[in-house]
C-alpha cells in the first residue's frame, strides 16, 4: 500500500480518511455508516478507556451494565428526549429468520413479529431510569454512581469514520442525586474529568463551557461541554455532561423518601465520551507524514529499526533496550522485518505516529551511539547508549508537553473576537477557528447566525466574564459573550 | 431486603436465582430474556475480562471492534452455520420512528425500510471473514490473532440469568493462518488458555475434550470445550474453541498466496467465553449463605466490620490495615455505617462472598488482636495485629486452593464409569455428574440416549485411553469412552 497521502492543505477531509486507513485505524465495513476499528486503532481506544476507568473509578464511579435494546414505549416517556432520540434509529421488529421457500437464503419469519419493537440504544437514560426505579427507595439509596461502557446506535445518513458513525463505542455516566445542587457538582466534576483527560493525556487543549438551550442534550436541563479546535479551524464537541433536573425521574417515576422523610423525584446526571476522541486526536497533532501521537496515548512509544538490518550487534544492543524500556513502562517494537529497507520503515512508523524512532547501526554503535529521531518535530540527534533509557523517558514527556502547547497556541491564536456581523463573516471565511461574540440569548439569532454561516454556539465558556454588549447579529444589547464556530 | 435465601438442596434452581438477586450480581430487565448486570456483579466480570485479556496479548493476540450488525444474506454464505444462527436472532427491519399520528407514542416509519435487514450479531464470524477477506493477500499477512470483546444476541426462549439471556457478554477470537497445522495448534492453545484460566482464577476444574460432531459449532471441523461439573451434578460447557477448516474463507472467498506463490483458501479458528462464566462460578462454589467467590476474582477481598461500631481507636487500627493492605494490591472495604448491627453486616458480606472478613472490636484490641473469619470454611480465629497483613494474605491463598481442591474433589467423585444402560440410567438418577462409558460413536445413540435421559455427550475427553468395548446403549463395539451429563 502507498504510504502517500493527500496534503492537508489541499484537502483537509481526504487527508483525515487517509491518515484513518493508513495508518491502520479503521475502515469501512460491509454495513452502511458502522466501521470497523483495527488493532492499531483499537489500541488506541484501550488506553483512551482504561485511563478514563481509572479516573472515573477515583471519583466514585462503578461499571454497570444494562441492555442493549430499549422498548419502543420508554422513549416517548420524556417529552423532549423522544424528540431528539425517537428518529433516526434501528428498529428491531423480529426475532427469526426462515428458509426462503422460494430460494436459498433466509428471510424474516413473518410469524416472529415482536408485539412491541425494540430500538437498538442510542443512549441509555430510558432504560437505566426504569431500573433505578427499583434500586431507589430512600435517601440512603442515593447517590447512584453508574457508568457503562457500551456500543449505541444513531442512524446517521452522512458519516464519517470515528467522528460520526451508525454504531460507536462509548461511555455513558447516568448518575442519580438526592438534591439539585449535588447533581449539578456531579455534572461539572465529570466535566472537568474529561478536561483534564482531554489535555493531560490527549494533548488537546479544550474550552469549558455550557450550551445554549438549542443546544442541549434532549432532555437535560443544562448541558456542559467541552470544545476543541482542530487545525482545519473547525470545532469538535469532544464530551458533554449533561445536568438533567427530575426530568427522567419524573418520567419514569423514580421517588425517594428524604431525611425529613418527605418523598422527592430523584435529581439526575448524565455525561458521555465517544470513539469520537479519536477523531479529535489525529486532527488535532498529525500532520501530512501521517498520525501524530502522544506518548500516553500511544499504543507503541518506541520503535527500533535495525540500520540496514538486523545483526547479532544490534540485536544485543535491541533487546537490552527493550528489556530496560519494558521494566520502565514503556512500549517498545523492534522491526527485524530484513524485508523492509530502514526508509520504508521510517515512513511506517511516523504514518502511526510512533512517537520516537531509535535506529540502531554499526557505525553508531561503534561510537557507542543509536539515533534518535522525533515523530513530532522530525528532530535526529545521536544518544550515547549510556543514559539512552532516561533520555527516551525525557523526550516521551517533551513530546507529549510539546504536542500540548503546540495544539493550545494554535488554539489561542484562532480565539478571534469581533464587533460587528462583517467581521464575523470575515473571520469565518478567512481564519476559521472560535469566534468570540455577543449574542442577544434568543434562537432567533442563533438560528439565523446558522442559516447564514453554518457557524453555531460551541459553547458559553464557563469562565466568560459577564458584561454588557452588542450582540454581533441583532445589534441588541446583549448580556453574554459566546463563542461560535463551524463544527463537526 | 431479607437476606434469607432458599436452600440449594430444597431447590437449587430457586438457590441460583437468590444468589444472584440477593448478592447484588444481575437482575431481570424490562426487555425479555435481557438481564441488567449490576455494579457488583460486573466487578467481577471485569476480574474475568481483564484476566482473560492479558492472557489472549500474552499469547500474541490484539483486540479490533466489528460491527454490531450483520447483513442477512452472509448469514446464508457458510451453509452449516445458516443452520445454526440463522434462527432465533434479532432482526433490524427499519431505521426511523415517527410521531403516531393517532396517538401520543411513536411508530415505526413505514417508508424506512431497509434494502437488506440486518441481523444483530449472534456471533461474528460471518462479518469478520468479509472483513479479512480484503486484509489477506499473501501468508505475509498472516496469521491474523484478533480478539473482540463484545455483546452478542441470541432469541432464547428459555433463559436464565447469566447462563442462558438473550444479549450478553463475551470474547471471540478470531484467527486466521496458512496452514491448518497452526490453526490447529491455535484452537488447543486458546483451549489451553481457558482451562488455565478457569482452573487457576476461577477454582473451577474442567475437563478438556473435544464435541461429538453433532455438538459442534455451527461451521466447525472440530469444537474443542472445557466442560465443568457444577453442584447439582450438571454439567456446564464453559468455553469453546473451534477449528473451522476452510469454511469461512470457502465461503468469503479468503484467499491468499502460499510461500510457493501458489493460491490457497485461508485456515481458521475461534474461540469464546461469555458472562455465562458467572454462572458457573456461582455454582461451582457458593452455598446458602450466599455467594462464595475465589479470591483471584472478588472485587472485595477483606471486609472490615467494626465491633459493635465505629470508634477512634477502631478506625485508627482499621485505616492503617487498609492502607497495608492496598499497597499489597488487596481490595478492602471498611463498613463504617453504624446504623447497621455487625450480625446484619456479617451476613451482607458472606452473601456477597467476600472471602475474608475481619472484625476490629474494642476487647480484641485489647489484647492486640482482631478477629478474622472465612468465607469459606466459616473458620474463625484470633489474629495478632503484627503480621496480620502476612496472614490475611496467605489466608486469601488458602481459600483458592482450598474452593479448587473441594471442586476437585467433587468432580472427581461424581465422574461415574458405567458399563451398561441400567448403570447409566440409575446413577444419572441417583447420583448425576459424569458418566463415562462406551460410545458406538453413532449420532443415532447420541440422540436416543438424549431423547431417554436428556444426557448429552458433553466431551470425548483429550486425555481418554484409547480402548475397546461396547456401547453403553447400542451393545455395538465402541473404541472410544465419553462423557456423558445432563448438562446448562
Amino acid at each position: 500500500m502507498s504510504k502517500e497521502i493527500t496534503s492537508s492543505s489541499e484537502n483537509y477531509s481526504a487527508w483525515y480518511n487517509d491518515i484513518v486507513l493508513k495508518a491502520g485505524l479503521a475502515e469501512h465495513s460491509a454495513v452502511k455508516g458502522c466501521m470497523v476499528i483495527k488493532p492499531y486503532g483499537f489500541a488506541i481506544w484501550e488506553k483512551i478507556r482504561d485511563q478514563l476507568d481509572l479516573m472515573f473509578k477515583e471519583t466514585g464511579h462503578v461499571n454497570a451494565y444494562f441492555p442493549l435494546f430499549i422498548p419502543k414505549s420508554f422513549l416517548s416517556k420524556e417529552a423532549e428526549h423522544v424528540e431528539g432520540f425517537a428518529k433516526e434509529c434501528a428498529v428491531v421488529t423480529h426475532h427469526r429468520l426462515m428458509k426462503d421457500p422460494n430460494g436459498t437464503g433466509v428471510i424474516v419469519d413473518p410469524s416472529a413479529k415482536l408485539e412491541e419493537e425494540l430500538i437498538v440504544r442510542p443512549t441509555s437514560e430510558t432504560i437505566i431510569w426504569h431500573t433505578y426505579k427499583d434500586w431507589v427507595k430512600s435517601y440512603r439509596d442515593l447517590p447512584i454512581l453508574i457508568n457503562q461502557w457500551a456500543n449505541v446506535v444513531r442512524w446517521e445518513m452522512r458519516t464519517r469514520m470515528f467522528l460520526r458513525t451508525t454504531e460507536f463505542l462509548w461511555q455513558e455516566g447516568h448518575t442519580a442525586h438526592a438534591t439539585s445542587d449535588e447533581a449539578i457538582i456531579e455534572t461539572k466534576t465529570m466535566l472537568d474529568v474529561y478536561a483534564t483527560f482531554a489535555e493531560e493525556f490527549m494533548a488537546m487543549p479544550v474550552i469549558k463551557g455550557v450550551k445554549s438551550p438549542n443546544e442541549r442534550f434532549a432532555g437535560a436541563l443544562d448541558t456542559y461541554t467541552i470544545e476543541a479546535l482542530m487545525q482545519d479551524g473547525k470545532a469538535l464537541q469532544a464530551g458533554t455532561s449533561h445536568f438533567l433536573g427530575q426530568n427522567f425521574a419524573k418520567a419514569f417515576d423514580v421517588k425517594f423518601l428524604n431525611d425529613k422523610n418527605e418523598e422527592e423525584f430523584v435529581w439526575a446526571t448524565s455525561w458521555g465520551v465517544s470513539t469520537r476522541l479519536i477523531g479529535g486526536l489525529i486532527m488535532t497533532h498529525s500532520d501530512d507524514k501521517g498520525l501524530v501521537l502522544p506518548p500516553k496515548l500511544a499504543p507503541i512509544h518506541v520503535v527500533i529499526v535495525p540500520i540496514p538490518k538486523t545483526s547479532e550487534e544490534i540485536d544485543n544492543v535491541a533487546y537490552d533496550l527493550i528489556k530496560k524500556l519494558k521494566a520502565k513502562g514503556i512500549a517498545v517494537k523492534y522491526d527485524t522485518d530484513d524485508r523492509n529497507r530502514p526508509g520504508f520503515k521510517f515512513a511506517e512508523y511516523e504514518m502511526k505516529g510512533v512517537p520516537l524512532r531509535i535506529g540502531i547501526g554499526a557505525r553508531d554503535l561503534s561510537n557507542g551511539e543509536v539515533e534518535m529521531a522525533r515523530r513530532d518535530t522530525f528532530e535526529k540527534k545521536q544518544v550515547k547508549l549510556e543514559g539512552l533509557v532516561e533520555e527516551i523517558i525525557q523526550t516521551l514527556d517533551a513530546i507529549q508537553s510539546n504536542l500540548y502547547e503546540k495544539a493550545l497556541n494554535y488554539r489561542n491564536e484562532h480565539i478571534t473576537d469581533v464587533a460587528n456581523f462583517v467581521e464575523f463573516e470575515d473571520v469565518l471565511k478567512n481564519k476559521g477557528g472560535f469566534i468570540r461574540a455577543f449574542w442577544d440569548g434568543t434562537v432567533e439569532t442563533e438560528e439565523k447566525i446558522k442559516e447564514l454561516t453554518k457557524a453555531t454556539i460551541r459553547c458559553i465558556p464557563l469562565d466568560n466574564v459577564q458584561s454588557e454588549g452588542i450582540c454581533v447579529y441583532s445589534g441588541q444589547p446583549a448580556n453574554q459573550q459566546v463563542l461560535f464556530a463551524v463544527a463537526y
